[in-house]
């Protein structure tokens, strides 16, 4: 049981976080785990309503997930694969879009407006704010050669225009988007949504990135938890890759990091999200609890 | 073939209804055969730019249809009906939502922004924009007495918050609103389209309420077209119901424009959503095509 | 007669002009023929109306004509001239300025307050708008050689100060400006009402510059009317001129629209004031009915 | 010759009545003497531009004076009179609006502007500043009754619009403002610049009003300068009317400064414009130097 | 030690206090033991940066304790006293006003730049904040009465002007007010803090009001510190006296309180300034540590 | 005795200075004899406050005088020299902070309240408006070498933060500052009045910055007082410190304006506070009183 004194304690020590991020902006990719399970879906939205209160202006990007699946399946959508990655027909698409900006997003937007906050829903097909081309993979075709290839509406980002989200925190809005972006001609495309994040937080010079994902962040030994790397130069992200301490699903998501230092963004964090409450010890701690990749 | 002098007349024909309706806020219930043909589909997008573009203010509430029973065969939910009325449970509500705020809704949104307008789409649970409660609808008993019956999640709006909508028609936007209401725990409601148009031209003080239906408005003789009331008067309405010229699901049609009328909105109309542009006509010029309900 | 669906279609089909023009700053010249029969005022007015509730921020510069002819043989002056020009004295100079700004300018003001808009008549004296110095026309002299010549109050404009004018439009009046200049001790000067335009649209970082004449525009054969040249760069004025396709009087009309273009005018048109509604035409229809002058 | 301290000492005595003023809108009427002789003229202008620069809000209202008849001599217009009342007929009219809004407004702006301030003339047909109706003066008949009697576009004041008025003092302007109201039809009536003058200090809520005219103020003894009544309630203006202290043309002056009072004008000043400097002198000093009319 | 949980835990803890707050103001009188321990004045200091940070305008009143009577002594200024209250001459108050305006004013406006709040020290003669006028203490004369006897420049506030308090918090600085007010021909009076503090939460529109004292609240009982009184109604403070529960110093306290209730203020809040972050705790939970007099 | 029309006269003279520097910022550096004398001190105020309301920024750097060391003498603290320069320790600098900015900044605040202006008192502490650092003087050791010695809390300015200032200045207040600054560890340093009068200047792109001294400006021959040199341009200093023309306590000063001069500042004025309304004559006056330093 804490005492009265320790409580003041632990709210002055968060005065220079407070103080250095105030009137900030921080974009958060919200996905995986923290999405699925009740308790820490409620710790996110706490921790984004009481960065907001002070004085923060946070920007939520969501994925998708499991749900996405669950549809295709109730609805019968069977869907074919090259090379492991799913081709998204119109079809698909329809029911992507759906579960993306008419259930998940709606849902956040619910849950920030019940613990208090103030959100707005948004798609990147609103306002014109993502503009989005279809992305074509890199397939090995039979003579062994990596080629371009159409795997329907997923997208990449063209251009973010930012000022419908810049309006919305500005009167004090926490917008929620869901990672779809709109063709020449208005039609969908799926984004995977640690891009959108990146991007979004370029365009809006955002002072914070942060990744909520399932793994604890960077280990140098990923048998090690003691491994953690806290910081990372971009500079030196190449000889990580190249050493296999980034592999996998990690390396896009340091490659977003990097992109996003590059392109003005303060500092970029890839943290855990099943754990309570990171989002908070990230934002108002100096140590933070995963790994920060900064210039 | 029209010679440019005639071309020119028109455009000077329409100059006292721009003036009068500059800078006024004009509340449009998009639904019914307006929302299902691809050529009307269009009419009515580009009715809604140009009145934004002469300096109108449009907000769009838009219905659901057929759509939503579609989505719910493909996922095999079974509804059951209270006299008539389905019962719409958690799971029904979901789909609802998905495809309302999730498919309807952004597919408005891209055809605006493709038509070259700026908009953005809403659900009620956007920003707290629509305080909603359960709706206990009144149903016939064994006994034979109507008693209040709990049909799921049907809502009643319990209030409207228009900061967020009034922020973004400031911001140039173009509102587009999914008739979908917030509860006390935020959970969502579905609530009639027609409900929810005039109630935020109430909250709006907008200056017009249109009902774009897919009859011709009212008919004094139901069979005779040229029997339309151009215009009624709030305090004629009752009578004209007793006399069964306003009958079905008209009813709840004028009573939705009485109460607008009453709440402060300058004028209601029903029109006719199956004629290319009915909107535009409606607007500018006196008569307009369908029925103006009035005080 | 028109259906009421063609009139919506005609309504339609301004939209990208409108779009295109939404906000911008249109000077159009106002003279000739244009000013003296009653309909052609009538339309005029009403065409700069509705540029104005469609979004467009129209001023008008006029001219003088046959109204100041027609006072000074009123008051008796007999005008004295050199080549062909008048000499135009104080006492002649009263009668051009009374009839200007407090006659013709009046009444086009009036005009506009009558058809609904809201319209403010300045003269360039007027806060200091139009700063101007005396003109000395090359005349030759008895050698034949052509000499600077003093005709009197005749000016050039040295420099605009468009700040009232652009207050005027932003609070929503259509500014109308007779053409007259402060010299350096606030004595007026009588201006080119085309070089006063032409300047203003510079001043004002005019969209468009709209120069109603009393000729179709310009005929690469003067005795075809379906020769009108539609479109024409500025690289290609100095070699029309040489080949007497540009002659008389169109000359320095045509070389204030080269000037305003090089000025940054984005583009400038010299339209035939004596077909009705020729103003709505040309802003309103991509091809326009008179000759485009651009870059 | 004055010491520099004297002249410190003159400027610090001025300071009470600055600070009394700043930010206050006086209406001042000026006409008569102060308009003919050059430099009065001059001392008006200065004054003026110092209350300018000392954060009060000058608005001028003009008459109109010899010149007119002049003008109508000029081009031979003949006036037929009834009761000693000038005729207005439509030929008039037109010469009277083109010496008032086309030659004196416009050279008492381009003095203003020379003296260093910036100055806007204006019509009461610009932006729809004074609606007029036609004024039937009472003309005793035959039968000897006094009945209403057209004279022609001789005008009332119906409504002042002020908002064009205040935005041109917001800007920094001094507005300078023709006695010309506009009818129904936006035709033009000319109207007692006094009137006009005093209106427009209630339309504008101003501080005071001030009339410039050929008198010293009221005397008591019309025969004694010493008798100079300084202070006037409006309470005992109709005793002073009947002891004939007011008669003649001071009656409608002092009626114009009772309207001005009654309708929210803090202290209205009848001064002697052939005074040099008098407005500086009524302003800055508490006594003045002709009668006030108060509350 | 506590775990990153715990803390983010307590962060979240503040949530509705914060949220409750947010744009709200808190007028602190800070004095006694709060201002002479070092780390008492670091920990109020923090208390009110982070109040400042976290949305709230917090505004500091302080009193001088016992610096002002070791300055008077160092001058050999001896006091002389009407039954026990000292006669403030004006060489006294000259001392007064250097030690509270020169000395701790400026030493807390120092202490909060260092600790990174903004700070701006004020008196109530500054831009005319206070007025005040000789207050006369009621003394007992010789024949028992107790009538108005004057003790010099002791004050009492006649009128708050609250604009320079607020155009400072709206710019983002934290006031210090030392409690001086200025008298008719601007002469400086001493006023107790807590009355200043209490009349400025009134003139300021505040949400709290808060007391740094040198005791735990109000007790019922003197020596029982478990019977402190957490929450009062002004309705029972008048008992409480008359029962001697609140008795001696806490009488103008509890009146001050009653006063600003009255006058509007939402809360007031008698706390122990001994107990570190002691304004952190009142502000950020419900319970608080001391006694809060409501409405 | 004056007549009215030589009192108008002169309001009118001094239009000219008005206009020039309406909006412009003004930094007076107030010390000497004007700050001592009775008389003086009122026409000062008087002075700014007529500044203040002509449009003129007024703000005010105090000097501290004998009023410190009379106060230094009452605590009977004995100072140390250092090379006739006063040793200011801690306890000294107590008294002198109390002295400037408890005593006389805020008795030229109640000042000019008093006479009807709005000021605020300021020192550099508040809103970290002077960032100051110790001031290492040059004193010559025993070997005669100059080296940087300790004297205590005297301080150089290390950088103007002037937004506090600015924003009180917009707001209608009139700033008055004690030559007080800040540390970095909040500690206060005392700083020459005129140095921080030319920083600020530099700071605030103030138009002119004027020395109010105890001398006639520069003199030529100083036993002449017809040789005053009124103007100066900064490239003649050099020569003249070295003719001897500018000696003694003349040389910072002038330094302090040359600084200002290239810091940006339009115009530097050293003037004799000695004599009544010096500022006016200076400020509304081209000759001026004294000597003007320009570039």
């Amino acid at each position: 049981m804490l005492t009265a004194l320790e409580k003041a304690g632990i709210l002055v020590e968060a005065l220079p976080y407070i103080k250095k991020l105030s009137g900030k902006t921080v974009v958060i990719k919200y996905g995986g785990n923290a999405m699925l399970n009740d308790e820490l879906k409620e710790a996110v939205m706490t921790d984004v309503i009481l960065m907001k209160y002070v004085g923060i202006k946070p920007v939520l990007v969501h994925g998708g997930g499991p749900e996405i699946n669950g549809m295709l399946q109730r609805v019968g959508l069977q869907s074919t694969f090259v090379q492991g990655m799913r081709v998204t027909d119109q079809a698909t698409m329809e029911i992507v879009e759906m579960v993306l900006a008419g259930k998940l997003n709606k849902e956040i937007v619910a849950m920030i407006q019940r613990f208090g906050g103030q959100a707005v829903g948004l798609s990147g097909r609103d306002g014109g704010l993502i503009k989005a081309k279809k992305r074509f993979e890199l397939v090995k075709n039979e003579a062994g050669d990596r080629v371009p290839t159409d795997i329907g509406f997923v997208g990449d980002v063209v251009r973010i225009q930012p000022d419908l989200v810049r309006g919305l925190t500005e009167q004090g809005y926490i917008p929620v988007i869901a990672p779809i972006g709109a063709g020449d001609h208005g039609e969908a495309y799926n984004i995977n949504a640690d891009v959108v994040a990146g991007e979004l937080a370029q365009a809006l010079e955002a002072d914070k990135l942060i990744l909520l994902t399932d793994v604890e962040g960077i280990l140098r030994d990923r048998h090690d938890l003691g491994s953690l790397i806290s910081s990372l130069r971009i500079g030196d992200v190449e000889d990580l890759v190249e050493q296999g301490v980034i592999s996998g699903g990690m390396i896009p998501k340091v490659h977003c990091c990097v992109q996003a230092i590059e392109g003005g963004v303060g500092s970029t964090h890839i943290i855990d999200g099943r754990i309570q409450h990171s989002l908070l010890l990230e934002v108002f701690t100096e140590k933070g609890i995963g790994t920060m990749v900064v210039k």
